[in-house]
């Protein structure tokens, strides 16, 4: 087999085999095939695209080109979660510990992020002496005794995805459904999931722009899971403006908390519902996503998921008494108003942007070696759809660096769209793919 | 400008500006742009294709990427001629002196080939003592005295040419009109010609199997030398079966001697006429193709062409008496007949495959360190048309190893598809592109 012969098929319109796909994947693994052979593949399956059977092909060849979680020790349905990037999106802490507090095994790896805010490991170290430097063994057990864990990625999962998505990103082949939906899925059963339940976003904070792609996207990644045996539904919602009102990581565990606590936005938690249902049904504990909605909605109520939560933080070293208290978080040192400069109605809020303004401020991290600031970020006073009057706030900023303040104040000003007439609403919920 | 920027652009179907062209042909060629975002770009001009601006902009890029050979100090119109690569093509070495005999001056740089039989250079040291390792200076002297100098390649003819033409050949990106054409302009300008005779082959055994693909890519050619002032015209001529009757080094330099002589394959001399009486009017010698041709078919019988070979080949330090006596040219061993196995018409003789079989006799190069048999190679007897009957001699095979005979003649008989009706003929010459 020679890989010109596969770039030569696939500019050609032809199907690839399983064979051929693996053979690439496993010789582009080892450093036997050129980025160059594979760069100018991908570029003709840009153009050729990948179908069903082959993007199945992909991901499981990448699923094999590295390490597979062996999470058999822990009993029930592992379901995993996904999101496809969004601002504020703080669904995994409040979901987590739902889920969990109906008896579904959380067993999640997790590595730091680049963007916006800090990962999921970033957000969890605001509680003091929070660690997840934890051993495989102590990280079955409490998955066992708690249903839920998270530990730093030490295994080397799909480390063809890892290869390629960097090839990617430089050579102008990142925009294909194929190579997006095999991407994720092949992280995600390399994880060990059992079952996926992902979060598409769409809009224009989203890599999906339209409703079309992101359905797209949607089908694809549910088509893959169901045709290697991992049963995955996609929720597709909206990203036109941050999702709640917290962007920076402690700001957000905040509202996490509120969530937990009956008392947190109201987007976040239908969301959050709409996710965690389907979670409950796809690990089998109901039997329909009304059934599971209520258990989630009872979860809640009786404070058992927060409950959950204290419990989760303590078998990780860190101190629950900051959810009891949330004003033990990191804190910082200015909290500012950012005021609007006329009237109108909200119709929409850069995601993008405000993301972008909070990494500045110092909540996420622009390369792998930069630092991140647990306290700062912003959290939003106004959403899509309210009225505004000159003077009222829109949102408030959170920085340890006075300086950084007047230029955020600006930025913040500016992915505010405010126009005269209130527009149409965008639902949050765009549809489920099952 | 950014590399992942300009395949962006083109992967969008759009045009590139002179500007991005240059700078991507610039930094490749210098090093600074890797091969990985290069190959994604050719893929991605495979798809979206470049109009003719860009084109022209690509061959000037690479023209501009090492040295331009500089033949001001030779008087006249230096006209060069360039075959797409066809099997026991003999002529160049029957047009250059047929042309050099009309005071045209011919100024030869040229490397030595890989493929089925040698390139000029290798057969042209048929001849005893023949050097192409002549000085600058002595090449000079030689075209202003006797309008005729073939010297080695020693300038970095379009260096961007010959790294992408490598990247080509191992990314399945070799086809496209663009990407040829401008690869074959571009080393034709950079080796100083002031007008260009393209020889466009078509068929099985040419790169171009049908006549819509050898004419568009005759016009691209011809329109890029319009473009940057270099004339241009393209015959397109058949190649579904061999030029001529030789195919191999001697054998080859035996039949252009013959045809000086006005004893050659007609074949051969018509093709030689139609792109012979091209290059004597873009160099100004013959107000018509008419004219030209019958200046050309003169210098034949006056044996004006054949003196002028002579003198080449004396001037360059080889022995002219091979020319008088083509006996004294290397012979092979053994000279063995192929047989017809069965009655019929000729319908076609496989080009690729005879030109396979010469190599694999020792004619040609398999890689750049190979050695190249001068003496081998295989003489057609019979061609498309003719009738055969069992017993018939097809062809006759000139090899220096026994053990490659029996090989050689199986895959001979193989090549020739004999019919039992004889097939419409199919014309030398579909059409001269100006």
């Amino acid at each position: 087999m020679k890989m010109i012969d596969i770039i030569g098929k696939k500019r050609a319109g032809m199907e690839l085999t399983t064979e051929e796909i693996s053979f690439f994947i496993q010789n582009y693994t080892d450093g036997s095939i050129p980025d160059y052979q594979v760069s100018a593949l991908l570029m003709a399956i840009c153009f050729q695209k990948m179908n069903m059977r082959e993007t199945s092909d992909l991901t499981m060849a990448m699923v094999s080109s590295g390490d597979v979680l062996d999470l058999s020790n822990i009993e029930g349905i592992k379901v995993d979660k996904h999101s496809t990037g969004g601002v504020g999106d703080t669904t995994t802490l409040v979901l987590t510990p739902m889920v969990a507090a109906l008896g579904i095994p959380v067993a999640k790896m997790s590595g730091r992020g680049l963007g916006h805010t800090g990962g999921t490991i970033d957000k969890l170290e605001s509680f003091t002496g929070f660690s997840v430097e934890i051993s495989e063994e102590q990280f079955i057990n409490n998955v066992n005794n708690n249903k839920i864990a998270i530990m730093a990625q030490t295994a080397d999962l799909a480390p063809a995805d890892k290869k390629l998505y960097a090839l990617r990103d430089v050579t102008a082949t990142v925009e294909n459904i194929s190579l997006i939906s095999s991407s994720i899925m092949s992280k995600k059963i390399a994880a060990g999931a059992d079952a996926i339940v992902l979060d598409v976003k769409v809009g224009d904070g989203a890599f999906m722009k339209s409703f079309e792609d992101a359905k797209e996207l949607a089908e694809a990644m549910v088509s893959i899971g169901k045709s290697v045996d991992r049963n995955t539904v996609a929720v597709i919602s909206d990203m036109d403006q941050p999702l709640g009102f917290a962007v920076g990581n402690a700001l957000e565990v905040k509202e996490a908390i509120d969530t937990l606590n009956g008392v947190g936005p109201k987007d976040l938690l239908e969301l959050c519902l709409t996710l965690g249902s389907n979670m409950v049904v796809l690990a089998r504990k109901a039997e329909t996503v009304e059934e599971a909605r209520e258990m989630l909605i009872k979860v809640i109520e009786d404070k058992s998921a927060l409950k959950k939560l204290k419990e989760f933080i303590v078998s990780q070293g860190g101190n629950s008494n900051q959810v009891d208290n949330t004003e033990l978080l990191p804190k910082a040192k200015y909290v500012v108003e950012v005021k609007s400069e006329i009237d109108g109605y909200v119709s929409k809020i850069d995601s993008q942007h405000i993301g972008l303004i909070a990494m500045e401020l110092g909540a996420g991290r622009a390369t792998k070696e930069d630092d991140i600031d647990l306290a700062v970020g912003i959290v939003l006073n106004k959403k899509r759809g309210e009225k505004v009057l000159k003077g009222d706030t829109l949102a408030f900023i959170h920085s340890n660096n006075e300086n950084k303040i007047e230029k955020a104040t600006k930025d913040i000003i500016d992915s505010y769209h405010i126009t005269s007439e209130n527009k149409e609403a965008v639902p949050l919920i765009y549809g489920v793919i099952r």
